[in-house]
């Protein structure tokens, strides 16, 4: 696997791809890998001719008072991981590279990124949308692909590639969780053995909530009602929020007709963790298909 | 000369052109064009190998008291212009495709917008780098000309172009000015004879200020003081602003030791015209270069 620091070699590297008639897959990343990193890379690997998976933490897109020092690191782990399922190039940009001084551009999806997490994370996703639109130029991907836990990140990306006319397929991928449910995250390895048993409260009600929809529940505030119940009663969690909002405007739906993203965010200790599920009314819809 | 109205058409001939090793020059404008847009065509023929000029009144770079529905429009004499000074393309883009329901992305470059013109119209160089964002996405020019007039929006989208990382060399042409000095722009349309004949005392006042620097002033309120000197003998003119900057940062400067941007704006009636100049001291700097 190739290792490339500097955006102009990056670039250069991504015009010979595309020169070859080679479909560019990208994996954007803060490193620290897991499982749900290396489902996205084998996606990439089936789905394009070539794979880079970056690895910047990217300072813009953690708050003032968030864990940017402390955001866990192991380059020579996350190298060993890529090796093994087949990446072809590793893109590490430097931070003074990306944000050189007098940088002052920002990339902003507005409506999408108010509710859910931006609200405790105001400025969170125009970090994210702004580094996106710096890699997209340099490495020009056909594809790249985001896994579903962040579910508001996939859909911020979509838009703005929507919106500002890139010409790349954003692909997302399902959540991969632990044996016990909990959603993987780097930002796992901060909570102590406790809160780490006590995590499985998030995907346990959330497996409640698609119970409920399954048995034919429509009304959003009761099924919200059932997520918090099963986290409250877990006296090491603290809910940041849970809401019910629909699957592509993020704007909050109170019955549950078409698929609907039940997300959620809480805190064990000073660790913030997040989680989602998209329930799906059997059949799609109440209204029978043949009757629309 | 090849008309295009649809993104897919623009981008695939985009494609075209970049597989078969050609550089593509991008003009963007918003028609009514004159012999400064022709300026900058010149130029991407001279330096490119295929020109694609862009016509497109963007909403989103006019505030709501300015003059959108108004701007002057003249197709047919635009095209009978650029069919003769041999421009290849002309990207005709609708405003319902570049925004359609739902858009809300904007690209910002922050601190070069917010003197200037950015006081006054304080979402116009949004709308521009958001557009650009958009039509550099879609067209992805080798190199693209914008006029000196507009100084400001050339120091922002150089800014935008070297931050965001897209991969396109952005040429400055000179101004150009009709035989009595008055810059061109597609607003000197509105003007009444009495205001177009005022408005010489702008390129006046601008050819007073590098007069009295080529005489050894570097006194930067002097000679914004005499600039608004001779814009307010004028009794038609009102001054928006008379500032002197640097020419990249567009901060304020107060002495004259370098190349500095004497820009200003002023109405005539209802018409908001602007000019600028670049003051440049006698050998670049007071300090003599062997002594630096």
């Amino acid at each position: 696997m190739q290792t490339i620091e500097q955006t102009a070699e990056m670039r250069a590297w991504s015009e010979q791809a595309r020169a070859a008639g080679q479909r560019i897959g990208f994996v954007p990343t803060m490193g620290y890998l897991h499982e749900g990193h290396i489902s996205l890379v084998r996606e990439a690997r089936r789905r394009t001719d070539r794979c880079v998976v970056s690895i910047f933490v990217n300072p813009l897109q953690f708050g003032a008072n968030e864990d940017l020092s402390r955001y866990p690191r192991d380059l020579d782990r996350d190298r060993t991981m890529l090796e093994e399922v087949g990446a072809d190039t590793l893109y590490l940009p430097s931070a003074s590279a990306m944000y050189p001084a007098g940088f002052q551009t920002q990339v902003e999806v507005t409506d999408v990124t108010t509710g859910l997490c931006g609200r405790s994370r105001p400025t969170h996703f125009r970090g994210v949308t702004t580094v996106l639109a710096k890699l997209f130029n340099t490495l020009r991907p056909h594809a790249t692909f985001f896994g579903e836990k962040d579910f508001q990140q996939l859909v911020t990306v979509r838009r703005m590639v929507k919106d500002l006319d890139f010409d790349i397929d954003v692909v997302g991928m399902p959540i991969v969780r632990e044996d016990d449910g909990v959603a993987m995250s780097s930002r796992n390895k901060y909570l102590s053995s406790e809160e780490r048993t006590a995590a499985r409260c998030l995907s346990r009600s959330l497996a409640a909530a698609k119970e409920a929809v399954a048995g034919g529940e429509r009304d959003g505030r009761r099924v919200q009602g059932l997520v918090e119940g099963i986290i409250r009663k877990q006296p090491l969690a603290e809910i940041d929020y849970v809401e019910l909002v629909d699957v592509e405007s993020l704007r909050v739906v109170t019955r549950i007709e078409q698929p609907a993203l039940l997300a959620l965010a809480a805190r064990f200790g000073a660790t913030r963790l997040i989680d989602n599920a998209v329930l799906e009314p059997a059949g799609g819809c109440d209204v029978p298909k043949h009757a629309a």
